[in-house]
């Protein structure tokens, strides 16, 4: 194992624990969530303070409910307005953390890019100068698939994730694009119009050595590597 | 850490080892690589037999390089009849390993149910009645997306996922279908044309002790918990 960095003072990071077994959690996250001086998890519910994604924290490993924690109050609201009022109050509450240069381990469910309830808080933090680090997670609907024995796609399938509470219609959804495996394809993706009008990125050989960023679509070479995964948004 | 089942003697583990870090592996992964008798992984490269999916292994845990190896020799060919062949002969050689009671355990980048050539090779092995069981693991792009700090879908966002070498074209791509978040939409998801002609499955709490598994829309309950992941091929 590469020598890995030691979590930094005064930083949040984002925790994805897996969709429910405590196996799931990864080598990464175990040791973020040893390393870091805080512990928060959002509850949505008043009295019983009830988290899925610290109960696996905590089953992963015994360090979760020994270290100082800071449980998020963060209900269920379709208000946008009342929604960001909690996100506020839920920044704020980090932020004395990391003002006291305590690194602070925010625990989500599943995969934190994928509808995590982070998204607004991180950007709320990010937005006041802190620094904010994503820890990937197995996502729900790799261990369904996995749990009945089917594959996700195959071939030339595509996949598409869709919160069903919100986007059963299709009118009103927006997609975001993820190509995989772009290979010799890459110049004619980046010209495709399936591109036009997005923000892109990419990232090669992600978390190797050979790692390249690229946050801008002219950016990307034309033969960039078979482990390239393009992002549009 | 609820007690883990030891690897059945004489089956075939699909373990996915994450998109490269390997601090990505998951400590599921990571057991079974260590408890299996015979660590499985393609390569493409005659002379070389390099495997990424090897290295980062390797990587994580000591066990790898010095227990029993079976490099499966797996080029990339566009011709489908010639790819069978070397499935069919990939299956052939672990199925030597598993009649000889012997636990296997298959490497595979990111996640095996999205996108991996393991999905004919366990087809195979699966209709001659071997047990086999898939180790999810961290896809390429959420590892992307953490890595570049944002995320892939937030509320009513849909994410889809296009293999860019085969699907660039609109028309030919079949699309799968996952939905999260269903909840008190579940009625109404069951119901929809979205789900009309395909094969539909879910598994409520995947992974922890409440967990249900679907094979059928019928079976699935309109008051499905929330944490139920609904899967359309």
């Amino acid at each position: 194992m590469k020598i890995a960095e030691v979590c930094m003072k005064g930083k949040l990071y984002c925790v994805g624990v897996g969709p429910g077994d405590p196996e799931l959690v990864t080598i990464k996250a175990l040791r973020v969530m040893e390393e870091a001086d805080v512990i928060a998890y959002p509850y949505a519910d008043k009295d019983a303070k009830d988290s899925t994604a610290y109960e696996i924290a905590a089953a992963a490993s015994d360090c979760v409910r020994t270290k100082e924690s800071l449980p998020i109050y963060s209900p269920m609201v379709l208000d946008a307005e009342e929604r960001m009022k909690y996100h506020r109050m839920a920044a704020a509450s980090i932020e004395e953390l990391l003002n006291a240069d305590k690194s602070v381990a925010y625990l989500t469910l599943g995969d934190p890019t994928v509808y995590c309830t982070y998204t607004p808080l991180r950007d709320l933090l990010a937005k006041d100068g802190h620094l904010t680090e994503y820890i990937p997670g197995v996502t729900s609907f790799c261990a369904v698939a996995a749990k009945l024995g089917i594959s996700l796609a195959d071939g030339a399938e595509s996949l598409k994730i869709i919160p069903a509470a919100v986007g059963l219609s299709h009118h009103e959804e927006k997609n975001n694009l993820v190509f995989m495996k772009a290979a010799s394809r890459m110049k004619a993706l980046k010209e495709s119009e399936l591109l036009a009008g997005r923000q892109v990125y990419a990232v090669t050989d992600c978390g190797m050595e050979t790692e390249k960023i690229y946050r801008d679509v002219k950016e990307i070479p034309d033969d960039a590597g078979y482990f390239t995964v393009v992002v549009a948004r």
